[in-house]
């Protein structure tokens, strides 16, 4: 008996309507299977990039469809799903301009040289190939961005991988209703619909990393199960690559200075941050520094005043509500916390924001306090008053790795290369994958130089998720010997007929 | 009481000297924390080109010595060692160069564009910066250019790394040698001496690879060590890239017209790369597809000829002797397995050559037969002999990963871009890291373009640990957002004061 998979309303908790049904074990294992037998349908980079433009285009056909079918099941509103599937239209056909480009294939080509080295040198070229199918595991926070249609299966259906997509439980019509669409630009440049595979359930999630034919996987959510999939990869009789980004509390480290020149725009700037999306993103900014002392308290009060300003929101699901109402009260009973705005439940799964503070040395003060340096999903933060640079680094040094590290610095700080505020972007480099000053961590902007991703949990691996680079995950290189000009593939002939940007001799072409 | 390392004569089986003792647990922990302390002091680009390029100039100097020593220790031989001296100091260089050049930095800026994507993008700028301190897991079959300062060691450096080598028990005092000369060159470059560790002992290995402050790991070895030191590094809390290079069969396919053409030169190059150090190397040939009938008969027959005039070798020590004559032993009591030449002992670890031939079908029939596609460490080769493409498509769909494949072809098939030997590299392609056409695959060279790695078991991750890109292993990309001019790393800053290769708003520039 195949169990049914419901769409459910989080603003009422009530079952909408049965969209699937949780995939067997034979089932993803046809699917994978599928999906392995039209890996091929995918070498040729002209069909996959205009695949990637026609999946973005019938997105945003069916915008206005996809947009109601994610609010019915996350309630994260028009306003925010339509800025979503625009980032994630984007986000495909940046994807289809690097393939294009094909840079991201590496090549490199050394002629054969009897006088280079200790030995003579053989022709030796190198360009990368697609790992095979990877699995994609989808985010609950973001129903387009990072789950179907998001940058995970993006990237790897743009490095020639054919994906395999864990839906995730809070919004399974959503991912079909994508899935579908997927499947039809596939069709539509004569590809297999079987290149974008979709499968519901938590058993088929494990099933899918334990595949023999699942060659990497990609992973957005939780730290518990973010790293029980990392753990089961590891463990396979071949491990392969597993990409999670599992969790972050992304500090935040605003200075006397800024604090004076800016306090009240900080409170509103943080207060924006910690709400959006109602608390749930993974760049929420989960920890924040304020100096003690009459600046300080300007941070503090203008963002009790925004947080209160706040609209009630509703969360993704009763586990997140649950979750989010048990962290609050734990948190809250530890010693020496407050409570300037305690977020508060209402209705099924709606709840108001709020944020707690505490002494900075506390934090640094035995294990008594380590909760607070443990991400809290939902509307909430942290913030930890501290009286001096010295309590700063003895809470920095106590912290895991992060997506991200902001700083907020006065005008004189920012112009000065030594000083406090080199020192602290000095701490805060090791912690994050990205650093940002007087700025927000939340809003990733999709772009080359993009990086999303930072010393574990924040990711399982040193690549990124989001930008230019996230290709890089899904291929592996391979170098041809002495090779005859006739069996070389186009990439790596003399003549370069793909016209690709490539590195020959040690100098680059492009 | 420390355990006494003893440096072993491999040709009589005798204890030389005590060169060490094993590392503690306290010791291995110093050792990785005085090289963690030390990790600031090669930030400075310029000093670590240079500090390779001393350590190259002072292992050179010391050859003769360092020759000896290795000599003693493993029984490669003055010809082989010196040859792998030069090439080790030829890798130093080249990542001294590669540190020079900055390529490797990987910058990325993206100005702030209002109009950039769906949404405002914020100025990004993105480098790489090292990971932290590199165990080091050295080989037993390459003293120098896969141990102390060899290949791992290198691109760890050059990525500014700092590195702690567990050393291997066949090379301690060698690898002694090599460290103190590592430290020199660093000594004379005003960087603490800590930058290059060494510990000895198993239980240093595994307490390394666990401990908190090392960031990632490189090994070369055996499948069961790396295996289990690859566990290890995915089950801490933290979990750390494990770059293990591990095992590999190294598939070589002769063709009828390859056969025909080259019959005997064929097979003279295949016992010149099998017997090659003893049989002792990662590349080694360890099955040969060869057709039936006349041509394929020439092939065996010269192989016949060519490996009975191989002169004996030692073996690296009793371990690596006892399972060669259990491999060969276990090998030739299967059904269909015959031994034209069969491998011997004789004194202490001496070997002869020798190798087996089976018919192709057996190989693909059950798994009866499934030891011969296992890697069998010296000198010895299994030729299968095929009667179609059919056949040898059937072995080649039961291989793991490799690091390489090789394939021989004639002189037609050379000039057809399609036809069987397009059709067999396709089905090698898959296997391996490293496909070559006409050639043998031992003798890796250094290069921009090489990839020395492959599907697990050849290696457990993408990477490669010889060649220009090895030094990727040991980076993270970091990305800053919106950062005074006054606080980036020169690296990122708009007028490029070191002049690096960069790509700036999708522009490359140099």
């Amino acid at each position: 008996m195949a169990a049914p998979v419901w769409s459910v309303d989080p603003r009422t908790g009530k079952q909408r309507e049965q969209v699937a049904v949780e995939a067997t074990a034979e089932e993803v294992d046809q699917t994978v299977r599928a999906a392995y037998a039209a890996r091929k349908a995918l070498a040729d980079r002209t069909v996959r990039a205009a695949f990637l433009r026609t999946a973005a285009d019938l997105l945003d056909g069916a915008g206005e469809f996809v947009i109601e079918a994610a609010d019915a099941e996350t309630a994260l509103g028009p306003g925010r799903l339509t800025g979503e599937l625009a980032r994630t239209t984007y986000q495909l056909r940046s994807f289809a301009d690097i393939v294009d480009e094909g840079a991201f294939l590496d090549v490199l080509i050394d002629h054969a040289d009897p006088d280079a080295g200790p030995a003579p040198r053989p022709d030796l070229r190198r360009y990368k190939v697609p790992l095979g199918v990877v699995a994609v595991y989808a985010a609950g926070n973001f129903p387009l961005a990072f789950s179907v249609p998001g940058g995970d299966t993006a990237s790897a259906l743009a490095a020639g991988c054919p994906v395999v997509v864990k839906a995730h439980p809070d919004h399974p019509g959503t991912s079909e209703v994508c899935a579908s669409v997927l499947r039809r630009a596939a069709a539509r440049h004569g590809l297999p619909e079987e290149v974008v595979g979709l499968v519901h359930g938590f058993d088929a999630g494990v099933g899918l990393v334990r595949h023999p034919l699942v060659a990497a996987a990609g992973f957005t959510g939780s730290i518990r199960g973010g790293r029980a999939l990392h753990d089961a990869a590891a463990a396979r009789p071949t491990p392969i690559p597993f990409h999670g980004e599992l969790g972050s509390l992304n500090p935040v480290v605003v200075t006397e200075a800024a604090a004076e020149e800016r306090g009240e725009a900080i409170g509103g700037g943080l207060a924006g941050s910690m709400t959006l999306g109602v608390g749930q993103y993974c760049v929420k900014p989960g920890l924040v520094l304020v100096p003690v002392g009459p600046a300080g308290d300007r941070v503090v009060r203008s963002l009790t005043e925004a947080v209160s300003d706040t609209a009630e929101g509703v969360l993704l699901d009763a586990r997140i509500r649950d979750a989010f109402v048990a962290g609050i009260r734990d948190r809250a009973a530890l010693p020496g916390v407050e409570s300037p705005v305690t977020p508060g439940e209402s209705g099924e799964n709606a709840v108001s924001a709020g944020f707690l503070t505490v002494p900075a040395a506390r934090l640094s003060d035995g294990d008594g306090h380590a909760l607070l340096l443990e991400e809290c999903f939902g509307p909430v933060t942290v913030v930890a008053r501290y009286e001096d640079e010295t309590e700063v680094s003895a809470v920095l040094a106590r912290l895991p790795g992060n997506l991200t590290a902001t700083l907020h610095i006065g005008e004189e700080e920012s112009a000065a290369g030594e000083g406090p505020a080199a020192r602290l972007l000095a701490e805060l480099a090791p912690l994050a994958g990205r650093l940002l000053v007087n700025g927000w961590p939340t809003g990733v902007a999709v772009a080359p130089a993009q990086h999303h991703g930072g010393p574990y949990p924040a990711t399982t691996s040193t690549s990124t998720s989001v930008g230019g680079t996230a290709i890089e995950r899904w291929l592996r290189p391979v170098a041809f010997q002495s090779t005859p000009a006739a069996l070389l593939p186009p990439e790596l002939r003399d003549d370069n007929p793909l016209g690709l940007p490539r590195r020959v001799d040690g100098r680059r072409e492009s």
